[in-house]
Order: C-alpha cells, then sequence, then structure tokens
C-alpha cells in the first residue's frame, strides 16, 4: 500500500483512526472463553464493528504470546485480509535484532504474517533496521514513544550545538537516511504533541503513527495541529478505549460506537485542515456502503 | 537460578559456554526436512551432543516465525527442561514496550515458554524494563551489542564531563539502579572488549551475555581479561560455529566436537583466571559423567 493509496482510504473513511487489538484474554468479556480461539472471536467481532471507521488494525504482539496465541494472530490478519482487504494492518512486535536475525523477523513480519507493516526499535542501529526495509512493505521505527519511561533515553542530550541533538532526533534523521517516505513510518507519542513541531521539521512527508491518543492522555485537537502534513500523515492509534468499551455481550457494539465517535472527531479535523471537503462529509453517513465481506485476498 | 547457582555449573561443566539455537530452516541438514517438526528435530540432536560442554541454551526468537516455529521453540524448551534441568535456557527476542504490553511479554517469557531469563531491549526506558523483573528470572537488557550498526546511537555522547557518558552506559547505570546482579544480566557484544573495562566499572557483578565470539570476530581471551568478575560473570555465546558445524548428517557429531573445543579453551581460561583449580580439570575428561535424561521438571 503506499503513501497515497493510505491518504486515498483516510479521504474515503474519512479517518485515520488505527484500532489496537491489544486482545488480552484476562479482560475479553467471560462469555467468550469457551469459543475455541477467544482471542480470535473477539477480534472478529470487534473488526466487524469498527472496520468502517477506521482504515487500520494494529495488533501487539505481547498480546499474542506463545503458539496458541501467534494462531490467534495469523487468524485476525487472515481475517483482516479475506473480510476488509483496503485496511492497513501492522504487527506491532518492536523487533530489532542484529542483520540475519532482523532478517528472520522481516520474513515473520511479511511472509509468515503477510502484513502491510512492522514496527522495530532502532537501539541496535542502521543493520538492525535496514532488513526490514523492502519494495512494498512498510517499517515503523520507533522514534519518541508515550510511555512515561521514554525520557529516560530517548530525550538523551548529545552536547552539540546541532538543532535536533537528542536521541529520538538522531534517530529520526538516521531513519530517514535510511529509506524513502514510501517505506518508513515513525512512531511519535501522542503524550509529547509539543515535539511533534522538531518531528516535522525533520521527517515532514512521512506517515506518523500516533500512539497515546485517550487513556495515555493524548489530544487529537493537538496532534492534527502539529503533526498534520498534507497527506494527512497520520494513523492515530486507540486500543483499550475502544475495545474494551464494554465486557458485556455488547461488547463489538459498544467498541463500533467509541471509534465511530473517534471517527467523528477525526472528519471534522480533516475538514478544519482541508484534508477533505465538508461537501463530502455527512453526518447522517448517507454514503454509499463500501462492500464488505469479500474473499478477494489482497496484501 | 541463582549467581551461585550458575557458577557452581560453570565449575562442574568448566564451561560458560552457551550455544545459540539459532535454527534457520534453510541451512539445517537437508535430511531432516523430511521430520514433522525441522527445527526441533535438529535442536535436540544438537542439544544432546553439545549438554556437557556447555551450561546454557539460547534461543534468538526471530528463528521461530509464527505459530509453527513457536510450537518449534515450546518443544525445544520443554526438552532442554525435561532432560538436562540444570541448564540455562535464554529466550533472546530483544522485547521492550509501554509498561503493560511488557508485562504481557514477561509472561510469554517466564510462564508460556518457562524459561529462566529474557532479552529485553532497553530504547524505551524505565516502565519498558521494569515489568520483567520478577523474583526468581532473570532480565538481560541490551547494553552494547555487537553488530557493526551498535555505534549508531549506543555510543552517543551526552555531552557530559561524566566519566560514564555515553548512551550505553547510562543503560548500565538506570538498569543497575531497577534490579540487583541477581535479577539482571546484561549484553555486551564480544567485539567491544575494549569496552569492557568501563562495562565492569558501572556492573563489576553482574553476569553478561556475551554474543559476537567466533564469526562475528570477538577473542575468547580478551572478553575474559577485561570481562571475568570472581564469578566468571559471563556467559559466552555461540551459534553458528556449533550449529552449523557440519550439514551433513554427522551435524550433531560436528556441533559436539565444535562446542568441546570452545570448553576445553574455557577451562584453560578458568584455572588461568583462578576460578577453577588445575587438579580438578583432566583433558582425558575421567571425570564423573553427570546423569543424563533426567525426567524431572525443574524450572
Amino acid at each position: 500500500m503506499t503513501k497515497q493509496e493510505l491518504f486515498e482510504n483516510i479521504k474515503r473513511n474519512k479517518s485515520f483512526l488505527c484500532v489496537g487489538l491489544d486482545t488480552d484474554i484476562k479482560i475479553i468479556p467471560k462469555h467468550l472463553l469457551a469459543e475455541e480461539d477467544p482471542r480470535f472471536a473477539f477480534n472478529k467481532e470487534i473488526i466487524d464493528a469498527t472496520a468502517k471507521y477506521c482504515i487500520a488494525y494494529k495488533m501487539n504482539c505481547s498480546y499474542y504470546p506463545g503458539s496458541k496465541g501467534m494462531l490467534s494472530l495469523e487468524r485476525t490478519i487472515a481475517y483482516i485480509k479475506d473480510n476488509y482487504p483496503d485496511h492497513f494492518i501492522i504487527a506491532d512486535g518492536k523487533r530489532g535484532d542484529i542483520g540475519k536475525s532482523s532478517e528472520m523477523y522481516a520474513e515473520e513480519y511479511f511472509d509468515v504474517l503477510g502484513v502491510h507493516a512492522g514496527t522495530v526499535a532502532p537501539y541496535m542501529g542502521s543493520d538492525s533496521v535496514k532488513p526490514f526495509l523492502r519494495e512494498g512493505t512498510w517499517t515503523i521505527l520507533l522514534a519518541l514513544t508515550s510511555n512515561e519511561g521514554a525520557d529516560d533515553f530517548q530525550l538523551m542530550f548529545d552536547g552539540t550545538n546541532d538543532d535536533h541533538h537528542r536521541l529520538y532526533q538522531k534517530v529520526l534523521k538516521k531513519g530517514k537516511s535510511w529509506a524513502t517516505d514510501e517505506q518508513l513510518m515513525f512512531v511519535v507519542g501522542a503524550t509529547k504533541y509539543y515535539y511533534l513541531t522538531s518531528v516535522r521539521e525533520i521527517v515532514p512527508d512521512h506517515f506518523l503513527l500516533i500512539p497515546g491518543i485517550g487513556a495515555q492522555g493524548g489530544s487529537l485537537e493537538e496532534v492534527c495541529k502539529y503533526g498534520m502534513n498534507s497527506q494527512c500523515g497520520l494513523l492515530v492509534n486507540n486500543s483499550r478505549q475502544i475495545i474494551y468499551a464494554s465486557n458485556g455481550e455488547d461488547f463489538a457494539e459498544a467498541a463500533g460506537q467509541e471509534a465511530k465517535k473517534m471517527q467523528l472527531e477525526m472528519a471534522e479535523l480533516l475538514i478544519k485542515y482541508g484534508r477533505i471537503q465538508p461537501c463530502l462529509y455527512s453526518k447522517t453517513k448517507k454514503t454509499k456502503k463500501r462492500p464488505r465481506k469479500r474473499k478477494k485476498n489482497k496484501v
């Protein structure tokens, strides 16, 4: 999927929402535990309820442990590809190793799991990142994350007078030198939106994956103000607020409602910043329904 | 397994060798591809052939992709625990995420896979590392890796006059403040042995996991000279030179011979640095054979 195709999807769904399927077996509604694969059963319903409000799904691999967990992950990916082939799929494993092992992780992302994009940690440097950079796939490199401990190392100052003298800025600059903006995105936490100006100085054209909206306290309005570029350039992830909106039998419907709320907010912002035209946007949602349950497999 | 128990194992086997089961399905001997689980079939024979020359096994998770790969990994871990319960088992996934996701990764390492130790990447800081720190388990934090790209960020200078002003030194210092040397080890690449003096200034008592001996060019003699502490404090990993010593039907025997060569070199160094007594060491290996194929399951 190219940047332009991503932008077309954003304009069509009036959304840059990525739903995070951080599916915790200890939290999902109890009635699903009787299913053969409770994680997949949960994901399937969440996906059906949220697909029209988002353009991407991200599975944090930590929620799919061991061979059983990986099987749920594989089923989830296959389900999205079969039924919502235009949705962008991200495996969020934050992988990174020496060259040969990174090659193996890249094969897992793009050949075994068959996702569009995988997240990568930069600590081990160029030869840990470059094996992920393939034509037609996306590597999403951690730059500035949304967690508290992010400050421990990512904001480290290099003692120079360089305008971009912090570790996360060096990661952005090196990353940019390794790959084009058709191959590489960056993770920038929404709780750090005051750094977005400096991020956009370094990578004006790259897509950014933004976690931390909602539960972690980030503001969508601020993220758009400082981070949106001409092709939107943002994939804003939300997980818990959507997928755990209810833990009753109505969990999927409740997730759909939460996703819809975010999509409406995103549509307003896309209009405000001129990325879509107001006349294309109708609150009554009378736009032509997209075909669903398509069987064509398209990566 | 405590530090003292690790040291006892080192003294008994006269070895601080960790065999890296980086089992690449594209490289293992062709005749194994007819097996139901070729990776596990390969590992089983390698383990039987090398167990008496090493004290630890490390599986780099990248070589066990998808649900099929994870199943091979689970079988391998169970086999080591059932048959060589004194051997230290490391899952080398270089994981790291925000708090809740790191908790999930810790559960995968210690509860789902049931290994003694797991490797963790520090980029996301304290709350990405702390969830791994549990009583009775080991976290192995990346500090200075053995690959070429390690220099990109790990050697970054913070511009202060602090004696320890590089990123990897900050990782060592922060890591040390988060956990004791009974919970935490560090990865320090053997190709960087000239930095070992500074590593030992900061963490004199911690065990270090040392990759990069052999194929990557590190010297065992130098690593011992600068890195060994009173309890040895080293787990030196070798993968390819041992496990791919032959790709014929004699692959396991050849692996055993390579492991034996390294064990003999390590025994000499343990004597040289006074960690074992020469009288305990016999080149003819007439020491009492350790019981094998024990069924007791001990984590």
